[in-house]
């Protein structure tokens, strides 16, 4: 079987073509394949299929009422976490997923086009931007409607190497994050995230928790600008998390109630990104992320 | 660049066929590829390349006293550490080096033949056994001299996850060792070993953990049995290590005076593993390790 490895800043995915639509991966060869040392290692596993080709294809092509052929097929983004369960869809997966389509020549996309991607969450939209893709994350969300003002903390985050306590805010990205900020750069260097933060009062899902720093001065030439790390529901910390990006940039923006900004760069772990606020006509915010995506090798399983 | 990704017990590795011996790989480049992330991701990585063809390999040829040309070619394994620095053996990582070498039409070695193995630690030599390949590993010693007699201890080991310091048993296999036997799988199990166990007194040059569960029963048709977990100096833990198995399997033949029974399986996370004790004329004693590597894809790096 033959695989690409594939980064999108930092977060790595293997990535596999099957136009024929023949491969069937249960759980636990994809698990295998995504384990880091007995295996290929990665973040998750991506397997790029026609729409119509597969089930999870088919049922995401009638929602987003687009068609797929073997002439012209919609992609679909079947992605699987590093434990072998399919997952709905990941902010960064999709560029890499975007950046291996090109390369393997199973879609063009030009600067300035777009792309559509299905995933398990529905369509996504893809741009070729200067600093790699750009895609549509959907709308940002308070979880705790309540929490609609300036200066809001909805939450009480710990983790080693904080001396206190922190105030934290939710927001949702469809999956549930809290953002905590903290004072200084060194703060953040030295938090221990192997063991995973508690949040009070405890999220019934669990939750992503971001830390973030703002920069001096925050915003400069209109662009904010924040340092991040991540500690991942179920899986620890990672070099970057999508929505967590755009989760924090929210929360820095309801923060310093700097709603007219709406660019933010988020430096994370492994690379950077940059999130984009757009107003939509019922008030919300649609949520676009770009960055960078590198395919770093392909490789052939040893039979 | 076209490489090979190969596991020994859950000990993995980048491995190059460097047979004109005209690779140059610069210490941050090595690191690059070892990048779990943004590289290929490994423990370490082993360029195998003729002895008479890099500096390295002929100084290691001189003190081994062998011969190498063209045809009739000594390998020489040039193993760099995750971080990119020259490393002078891994046990674990010979197995891998000879799979490799075999596979790779480099050497032959069929089951009962040897093959000699330069590494910067010196000559080893391998053989082809029914569980793998079984390398000579040279002698096992106590740290501390005094500490030749049963149900010894020169140190206290303390970890996460551990409720009091325990007796420890240093052993050197070239590299130093630290044994601490724990009452049941469980209370291995429970440990935590993100952080570094603290061993006092502080060993000067650092030193690898080993934490050792006896089975029951400990032996069994003439051959003792272990389980082991192990954090590497300056690495963490990891899921095998070829000298740990080696000291821990010393240290409990010492701790339960079963100096007749000379051979030992040890089961760590990434597998298990054989240690064999062969007396000498002087009076020390021979280390074999033997144990399976598997070559797990080979790839290309993407331009």
């Amino acid at each position: 079987m033959r695989f690409t490895k594939a980064h999108a800043t930092g977060n790595d995915f293997v990535m596999i073509n099957d136009a024929a639509g023949q491969l069937h991966l249960p759980a636990q060869q994809a698990a295998q394949l995504c384990d880091r040392h007995l295996g290929i290692g990665a973040d998750g596993l991506i397997r790029a299929v026609p729409a119509h080709r597969t089930e999870d294809g088919r049922t995401a092509l009638t929602r987003a009422e687009l068609t797929s052929t073997d002439e012209a097929p919609v992609w679909f983004m079947d992605y699987r976490n590093a434990d072998g369960t399919a997952a709905e869809m990941c902010g960064n997966g999709v560029r890499a997923f975007a950046h291996f389509l090109v390369a393997e020549r199973l879609a063009e996309l030009t600067e300035g086009d777009s792309l559509p991607v299905l995933t398990r969450a529905g369509l996504r939209t893809v741009q070729r931007v200067p600093e790699g893709y750009a895609v549509g994350m959907g709308i940002w969300s308070f979880i705790d409607p309540q929490m609609a003002s300036e200066s809001a903390s909805d939450s009480l985050v710990q983790a080693r190497g904080l001396t206190d306590p922190r105030p934290a805010l939710s927001i949702s990205m469809g999956n549930p994050h809290t953002v905590v900020a903290l004072p200084d750069a060194q703060t953040l260097q030295q938090l221990d995230l192997h063991a995973a933060p508690t949040v009070e009062p405890v999220p019934p899902q669990g939750t992503n928790v971001e830390f973030v720093v703002p920069a001096d001065p925050l915003v400069e030439g209109g662009v904010g600008r924040i340092q991040m790390r991540v500690h991942e529901r179920g899986v620890g910390e990672t070099l970057s998390c999508g929505t967590g990006t755009c989760a924090a940039a929210a929360a820095v923006r309801v923060w310093v109630g700097a709603d007219a900004v709406n660019t933010w760069q988020v430096a994370v772990p492994g690379g950077e990104v940059t999130v984009t606020f757009a107003s939509r006509s019922d008030g919300a915010e649609d949520v676009t992320l770009a960055g960078p995506a590198v395919l770093v090798y392909s490789g052939e399983l040893t039979a």
